[in-house]
């Protein structure tokens, strides 16, 4: 583990980060309510505001565009990931080796695992070899923890994002990315949980600019870092404004009111 | 991701890339309707038309012909293939180490991911391991991205032609090599959802002179850079003269009535 | 094998381990009893107690919180674990490489087996990469050796504990970490079987200070050389004092009177 | 590929190989005929026997005698292999590395490909892993190429075996071995269908001398260049005078009738 | 393969392995008979006897016990193994690397393969990786020769031994050890098969001393160079006196009778 403060990922101890795996995640239905966000390009240029402490993307993305944006943005090499047009069991294939990404540029790692799935234990060691190798190369390690599959109903449940921050800390993840459990209180529970892997809160499918900064603000309130966000970001017309929203609630303490009338 | 006009196997810019690996995938069948191009030769020899910007075959073609034609035509090494003897969920055995195929010569490499199959994980995390030692070499990739399998009903909806065009850049393929979906608007989709990675259409099986023609010229016009062809060339008599009217239409511009001129 | 009286997490050649990797094995509903046990450093603090000779976490709960420690505790590093919100035969990821636990600080190493299960021999082979590699870094090896799984009605019949104790001879641990079957004669059976490699006592969940410290007595008394214990330490309020009443009993032959007067 | 004039298992351009793996294969069984046979120094004195390019034998039974023959007879590693002990979808254990059986004295290498199972793609990549291996080693590859389980009806289908000729092509063996389809001219179409890749012809279970030479014959007339056999030459007890035919067959462009004469 | 006259597991080229791993395989059960024997160096102590040319353990006796050992007893390294607490299709699994056995001090490895079950293919892949590296430490090779599972109703028909102790000769091991086929004439058979690879007589289960006797002069008798043996040995109370009748049929040539009158 590395102090969180000096993280490349940080700024001030807090994270935003935009992720656009979605590409490959959920393919080209993610763009329709931006037609033009299909191009990476649009969204670097937006990853570029301010509040943004990195960018999280797959292998390609990074390859073919980072190069035109490394003075500006800090890139969160997101390792595994796979398409939706497979249905099975939760799994996730890893695209890019950790040794590859630093060549490319890297200042952190991503790797999602699936708690619950029947191919946690594969993805958990796969986990392993990427961290130790992200330690060799002094990259701090962001954790997608999502609980889902065989046997999980419901994976919102307070306890199982409590559970899900925990795994994190427990096989030395630096942040753990979780869903929103859907209050102060509970985040909070994940925030404890956790220990000293910081939390940062999902962001999910697009919701309302009230409803999502209200979220972002609970998950801040209840200690967490900040935010990983892409669709709450990209699928708005006004994607920048709206980072200056998020910007205040997350860096300056502000009120959700507060943060509306930046927007 | 190395500059496309600089590839090997880009002419001006252009792609045009003869495939050769059925006698792999499909067996002698594929052979019948001109069965002088079971020889190897015959269809070596067909490279050579200044048209082919690359020639794509398995291992064993490229050690035991390639020595005869390296000055003539470029190697695009395909890494990956099965025969159809056998029937499963969609597949591909790892015939060639991309150290292997820089050894005998390759110019550049290719590798086919089923998406949306179940084995879609461990063919992107082959792919993985390919796609990077070939950077090692800096050879260009070109990802044969055809969803297939278990789930998909229907592998040339516009849509996963677009995901399939997408994975390939998410994954870091230089070039993606997708079906034709059907119309200009289509293929721009998909070439749009691409990104920087470029897209060259697949000929898929034999048609007319001119429903092929046209459809190239769709492709060309939405803005693929070319077309990676097998037995809509090899499996006509006038293979040369056709590969003129693709001349024209791919680095020239023509239309498709100019290029039926020249057939 | 080394002489287990010069082993670092021995004291006076008795072993009390306190183990804390229930965060990722059961989750959060461990610290429910006593919530505050949910933040590591919590336990660590319960861990500098000089009746624990180690304490046994997960990788990312060492690398967080042992440099804080290091002075104080020493660290056993549990190479496997996973998460229960997984159902299935029984197995466990590989979460830790030794080397890497040697470069963190470990003291001694630990592993679960799970012998009955269909992964045992899966779990075997991952044991004896690990096994081998402790050797070369002159680490100690503790083996969970927990038969589970497929067939297996009692895992607490005497003769399965027997039979766990004597895998962990013939596979090569230093220490067998095993249930406790209910008597003195019957853990005494074990302990004979086991031969050279020493055996702890496994905690389990909580019971009275009365009936753990008279299981502890007769695991002692049965010539164990101490226990491994988790919940019945940090599930207690006054853990500091219940440690000098394990304290009294392992390492002083104290009677469980003795030992209750001393809580 | 290497120029096959030179190749060690040739003699001018053509090839027998004594194939004597049924110990493994098959077991006692293939023996029962001429029971003296199942001692290996027996059939290794057959292939002293002029006519004889190259033995094919396991492992073992390389390193117990080959030292004691390797003066008089080419040694043909088969590097896998299995019994039929087992019942099951076709597959064969690597029981053999390259660099080992270089380190033993091979002249070449042979591998097994069931073609069609669901194991193909498995034994494909292990193939590959093999063929690279010799390349370094500069041995000769033969394929054993023999279609085989699920999905196939009849593997004697001429089309088949010219698929099975052509796998050996694609794949990059120097030699193929396939069962003989029953005519001069399916046969014709196998070795067409291989290219630059030779033929030889399996030589299957005993059967009369005229038949056998027949197809010997017919294979040769087809442009294979020999054969590769066992049990009809081992199961006859004049060996030696059966080769003589064979020699005349094979080296000598003898008719069957002569041949006959020889024995 | 090495001379086996200098093989340091011979004397006089005979072996008489003592077998002692039942507490992995067979569990506490196996030592019922004469409970002392559970303590390792009880057996130890009973292999010193000058009938035992070496004693065949897992790595974890041999690392606890075998420095107390090594200048009277030879080490034969039991690299697989599994408990019988799982229940399946026949498997076992690799404990030990070659690399460490050498280390430790082994003079000979051993390794069971389970010919016929549904794990052979996988078991002989592993079994080549352990002959290949014993090879390279010089190591001589036992092969517990064993067709057990999927489709075997009967192992000890004399056919299937035979057939075992060819794959043993076939696949390269240097000593093979099969059960008892029932005659010297069966058991002659197995010998025959296997060639120069030389064929022990495997233990079993216990019976009486003129029965076990017999087996052991009808298999001497047959061109067995030996016996493997553990429960006929210490599941007596006078093994040592027994050990003295063993000694004189596989080393001195004596009848049954000669024998009886020793013990």
């Amino acid at each position: 583990m590395r102090p969180f403060q000096d993280s490349p990922i940080a700024r001030d101890g807090k994270v935003l980060i935009l992720a656009y795996d979605h590409g490959l995640e959920h393919g080209p239905v993610d763009f329709d309510p931006v037609p033009e966000t299909m191009d990476p390009e649009v969204v670097w240029d937006i990853a570029t505001h301010d509040a943004v402490s990195a960018m999280a993307v797959q292998k390609g993305i990074a390859e073919a565009y980072y190069p035109s944006y490394e003075d500006d943005v800090n890139l969160l090499a997101k390792l595994n990931g796979t398409s939706n047009l497979w249905m099975g069991e939760p799994d996730s294939a890893v695209n890019w080796s950790v040794d590859y990404a630093a060549e490319v540029g890297a200042d952190a790692v991503g790797f999602t695992l699936y708690g619950g799935s029947n191919n946690e234990i594969e993805m958990a060691e796969e986990f392993r070899d990427a961290q130790e190798a992200a330690r060799d190369h002094d990259l701090p390690v962001v954790l997608w923890s999502y609980p889902r599959g065989q046997g999980l109903k419901n994976d919102r449940k307070p306890s199982t994002i409590a559970y899900a921050a925990r795994q994190a800390l427990e096989l030395g993840a630096d942040v753990a990315k979780v869903k929103y459990p859907g209050s102060t209180e509970d985040m909070e529970f994940a925030v404890d949980m956790a220990g000293r892997t910081r939390v940062v809160m999902s962001g999910g499918s697009k919701t309302s600019d009230r409803e999502f900064l209200t979220q972002v603000k609970g998950a801040v309130d209840a200690g967490a870092v900040g935010l990983a966000v892409g669709r709450n970001v990209w699928q708005r017309e006004n994607a920048a404004a709206f980072l200056d929203g998020l910007e205040a609630v997350i860096y300056e303490e502000a009120s959700v009111e507060e943060a509306l009338d930046r927007i």
